[in-house]
């Protein structure tokens, strides 16, 4: 036991949450923010929020359950990085439609093992979510859990009528593009799960986690595409299709084509996989191919733009292009090196 | 046990969740479910919903938690009257701002106990609360749980930006108003919990709930007062502030008043009691002003209105005059027979 842990007064002070009681929690968590968008007219304090939409653009809106246990293991993920995980998955699926988060209302249901001051914590991380993405909290429901903790989130974004982005409009002939790099976040989860069991079965095991922090923060903290809308803007491209990478590109794909009613070719050597993820694909002798088709929560984004657009793309960084819209008939395959093709297959995250 | 649990034919089918998987389950529980607002651009099927806002409207959007063991008791809720319930508690929420609810999102975290037929039997109760209500279902996420069922609902809605209500807007002189009956949801309860209790004892004592249909359905399936909202409408009239009854009038008061910088002064010889309540708290010998100041979950409307509209609400069956609002300084009052008068105290649901 660490000496500091036998001086009460180097602890900190844990308050139990039925000391504040639901509306005293909900006001305390929430007094230090001020609404910026002049579209939020009302947030937090009355029977719904209230927003005033801007004209001529339509509303998004997605929503998104975590429950500790199935999404989140509390033993290796803090509760600051676990709140701005939780508000950028959200804003990863307005973006996916080409839109701009304004808002998001959050609840929240957890069990007597709380306190106060770790909801603080996990309020610091969707509160800095929310400084960083431009976002008002508006709203939510702070209530009790038999177990564990639970948080579910809505986004609400906007977008101009003609500018938002489906998953079944791509044609034959688009070129698919992925952002960023993939099956980081899914090895930084294998690694996480090594080092607990290594932990679980001798307490004085030294986490193995430094040499590691890329794929590791890919897991416990992403981010979402904000700066990928930003630059498609600013180059006038508007998407054929588009959808975020939540359960794996191999998924995604699927979803588009089967939605479009097309089939795509996939060029491995053309996926964009990170060496830091690389090199932890190799120490968990997993395939990195295997890795960034059907690892989950990488919240890239993947999307197709016609043959004319397919110019103003070339040579952005971090912009990825993986392959073609093809026809249906053609299937949705992978190229390998010398030409062998395997047909993709949707092996993402099934909590069911 | 019953004859026929020994005939396995006459078993109803009963299919594992894990069966569907996830986007299987969401599939096979919303494929029934057509959109009917031209404001519902894009419902389930993509990353976020699409709404088109109407021109001059604001936007309402409220949202809820609603968690097993602590916010229902699947011992005698059914799970129809729990997807109804569910939906309707939200819909309140846009009632109570004088708004017209057109959309929700479901969000469903299940354990493995729960099979396919249980959550269509849930989602036969959303369903029919979104056809009677008029309300799309555009959205949701349904996920496992390591115990019970969580449900969490988003409610999305619309009103003229001059006619949106809020809670801190009566006025000293205003008249307060309730709607419907108060306490038959509490009383409801405590029979239910009483009956459970009883069973659990002695599971051959055959549950006393038949006459006492009028609160139980008050507490298993609520309605929200749609109604209320179009005769306000009809009449011309926009309350000076409203709120639902949701954790009790005392406790809803409290909030106008306090967020409103005014007092009140309640008539306990006007508060609404169905007879039907009555009988029951005197069964339960609880003052039947206790319960319906203190009991929750009625999902009546409480609203101010200025004294120039007063005259328009008299003689509306289901609408009571139940006192006034007066300065801050003159406190929050309950005034009984004899004129003696007692602080209004707030001991709504606290579930934290």
């Amino acid at each position: 036991m660490n000496k500091d842990n036998n001086n009460e007064a180097s602890k900190p002070k844990l308050t139990p949450v039925s000391a504040l009681g639901e509306f005293g929690l909900i006001g305390h968590l929430t007094n230090r923010h001020v609404l910026q968008h002049p579209e939020s007219v009302k947030g937090i304090g009355d029977d719904a929020a209230v927003l005033q939409p801007t004209v001529g653009k339509q509303t998004l809106i997605s929503t998104d359950m975590l429950v500790e246990g199935i999404h989140f293991d509390l033993m290796y993920t803090p509760l600051k990085h676990l709140g701005y995980k939780s508000v950028v998955v959200n804003l990863s699926d307005i973006y996916a439609m080409n839109g701009i988060p304004k808002q998001i209302t959050v609840s929240i249901a957890l069990s007597s093992r709380f306190t106060v001051e770790a909801l603080e914590e996990l309020y610091d991380g969707i509160y800095t979510a929310c400084r960083l993405y431009d976002i008002d909290l508006i709203g939510g429901d702070t209530t009790s859990s038999n177990k564990g903790l639970i948080i579910s989130i809505t986004a609400i974004g906007e977008a101009d009528a003609d500018k938002v982005v489906y998953r079944n409009t791509a044609k034959v002939g688009d070129h698919l593009f992925v952002t960023g790099d993939l099956g980081g976040a899914y090895l930084g989860l294998q690694l996480l799960e090594r080092e607990k069991s290594l932990y679980l079965d001798n307490p004085n095991t030294k986490p193995e986690i430094a040499q590691h922090e890329y794929p590791v923060q890919r897991q416990l903290r992403p981010e979402a595409r904000k700066d990928i809308i930003e630059i498609l803007a600013d180059k006038q491209i508007v998407p054929t299709a588009m959808i975020d990478v939540s359960d794996g590109l191999s998924s995604e794909l699927l979803h588009i084509c089967k939605q479009s009613q097309v089939g795509c070719q996939i060029y491995e050597e053309n996926l964009p996989i990170h060496p830091k993820t690389f090199a932890l694909s190799q120490e968990f002798k997993l395939a990195p191919t295997t890795c960034a088709l059907n690892g989950g929560e990488d919240y890239e984004l993947l999307f197709s733009v016609s043959p004319s657009d397919y110019r103003k793309l070339e040579g952005i960084h971090g912009i990825a292009s993986i392959g073609k819209v093809v026809a249906a008939e053609a299937g949705t395959k992978l190229y390998v090196s010398g030409g062998k093709s395997y047909d993709l297959v949707a092996q993402g995250w099934q909590h069911l």
